[in-house]
């Protein structure tokens, strides 16, 4: 039954190690049990990797309990069941009906067995955050006697420091993005349609290395032309046109864990704005790389870089950066000005530099790290060039 | 400025269409002002397909200004500028600082305008449903005279009906995703690594045909051997096996408009069991397709797919399809047993069959259709087989 289970990066100690972790901090909270519902948080927690957060799922922790028990829709139970490291017997699949229903969905299931169980009468915590309003109002209502507290952030802070096996999986996506890129500077040309060299980039993130392949995409960033003024279009049919500048955002995924990359490509020669304002960039990035140790705080890393543009007459008003690990952004510190995180070692970030400067004009570059016991590493490893092709 | 502009598929009467058929409900449910939230809604009523919905972004609709008018973070704005039908006055970006700060995002400038503008006090629809708890409660907290109403659905219902242009488009996502899964077949074979194929599927997604190609893709569902138990994981970088079967869920993309394809590839001659659902499952679609005309309702369509698939003694418990169109699902109808929304000319669906059996054996097949005046028309156009390779 299992021989087709995807390969497991991390042991099941690794995964009770991550629980653990969580379960110390509902104690200092005083929570009886935590509901996860964020997909990113219910991988973490789990190593399921299906796409069905559209639709209700929910991870239960119990402090007394070593493995937590996840309620998915039947037709993903299997998933769960060859992707988790639960036992199968932690792993509920509710019936098919409560999809697409207008009144009910998942989480009545759920709310059923906390009331059969009697922890509808104690603390839990569940993600307000990542919860629409009206299924917040329905466990208020369902569980009218519970103590429900706002448990936002537990999951996605502990998630901030990475374990070194976790590092070592975000360095494999990390050299998979590097392998889209590089793709990048071969395949974009003058005449070239944006589909066809956003084909061939898919292509290059999926093969990735010999040793090991890219196993999830998302649509890259690729924004030409005056569309390079924004950072968050993707590519159209259109043919590259010589004079144009391409911004590239790209990610590199293993077991979903994410790396990201951005360059910039000019088609034909660069223009003097351009190469400037990638000059300032570039001496901007390694004032910023060379802050980064532990100890020291997200928003001087912002403050490292903006001081070097600014003399350069580059303002960047735009956040530095974020953490990045499962699905890409995590949502907690900043690399911004004034964010009083501490760096602490194994704390991986995607330092997003690039400015979007008016309505016609923008350029990106990026790195993807990793905090060291004594300062940085970069796991991305492009060369730091404004590429040209003709 | 507005030369690499991609080329829009909607006129802006297209557009002004839309907002009046949704200012027409806002009236029958006494709205004095409409805030869209959902992604794929902005994307209807403004054209703007910027991967930014990560953050927060509003579209203020009011029933007497012809355009609407919309919050994206600074770096956003020139996005939806290029893309979206509305005058560059009518798009605000607001400040960086409110992006990844702990008290504030974005939200807190809309709410602050609409005090300024006296709809503070007035009657607003919110989408509760895509909006969290914390967010909504910031409206409500914001805006104590105003009377908040829940608009979830109001716009995503409106989408459900297609305009013939609507149709041309998912017209030509289908033809991109058939290059897709006709890759499909050519390149999945035992031995070559699931990533690799995967890449080279993604390849053909993006390039599709010489007149047009594919804009944006999702991680398609690529599931082999045991891993067909169950719909939504992607691949990994193991090689395929003789003997394996491969359930592949593609999508293909214009200007955000997908169309979906499942079909099941069989490496080495396919088992018994494989070939009986694949038979029971092509009658019950050829039943189902020959139930859809204006006026039947969903569940008559799950009805004719289940009788007939019961008879061969494959039950399916899962629904039947759903509609498709922006970002793909659209969260309204189903064909699904007991859903009585009424089919009418230009509705597209995802006819999504497929069996999730065990923990070892799953089978999927689907078409996108239209709904034509007299009865259907499938939009994908791969043969539906059970393709067998090698």
């Amino acid at each position: 039954m299992t021989r087709d289970r995807p390969p497991s990066p991390f042991t099941r100690e690794e995964y009770l190690d991550r629980l653990r972790k969580v379960k110390a901090r509902m104690a200092e909270l005083g929570l009886d049990a935590l509901m996860i519902v964020d997909g990113s948080n219910i991988t973490y927690l789990t190593g399921y990797t299906g796409e069905s957060s559209y639709v209700a799922q929910l991870l239960l922790i119990e402090p007394d309990q070593e493995e937590p028990l996840i309620w998915v829709r039947k037709q993903d139970a299997a998933g769960v069941r060859q992707t988790g490291f639960m036992q199968p017997t932690r792993v509920i699949g509710y019936p098919e009906r409560y999809i697409g229903s207008a009144t009910e969905n998942g989480f009545d299931v759920v709310i059923e067995h906390l009331r059969a169980s009697g922890l509808a009468r104690r603390r839990l915590g569940l993600e307000y955050d990542s919860t629409s309003y009206s299924n917040v109002n329905k466990f208020l209502a369902g569980l009218p006697k519970a103590e429900l507290v706002d448990a936002g952030g537990l999951v996605t802070w502990i998630r901030l420091v990475k374990s070194p096996r976790e590092v070592e999986v975000i360095r494999e996506a990390a050299a998979v993005v590097d392998c889209g890129m590089l793709r990048a500077t071969e395949v974009i040309r003058s005449g070239v349609r944006e589909c066809d060299a956003a084909g061939e980039i898919l292509a290059a993130l999926c093969r990735g290395t010999d040793e090991f392949g890219g196993d999830f995409v998302v649509a890259p960033a690729m924004c030409a032309g005056t569309r390079s003024a924004t950072p968050h279009l993707s590519w159209t049919d259109q043919p590259y046109r010589r004079g144009q500048h391409v911004n590239l955002e790209l990610g590199g995924f293993r077991f979903r864990y994410a790396a990201g990359l951005m360059r910039t490509v000019s088609i034909g020669p660069p223009n003097d704005r351009l190469k400037r304002i990638h000059a300032a960039n570039m001496e901007g990035m390694e004032a910023a790389l060379a802050t980064v140790k532990p100890g020291v705080l997200c928003g001087d890393v912002a403050d490292a870089f903006c001081k070097v543009t600014e003399r350069h007459g580059f303002i960047k008003d735009s956040r530095c950066g974020y953490p990045i690990g499962i699905n890409w952004l995590e949502p907690t510190a900043s690399l911004k000005l004034g964010d009083r995180t501490e760096l602490k070692a194994n704390m991986t970030f995607h330092l997003m530099l690039g400015m979007w400067m008016d309505d016609e004009f923008g350029y990106v570059a990026s790195e993807t790290f990793v905090v060291t016991p004594t300062g940085v590493e970069c796991l991305t490893r492009v060369p730091r060039e404004l590429f040209v092709v003709s």
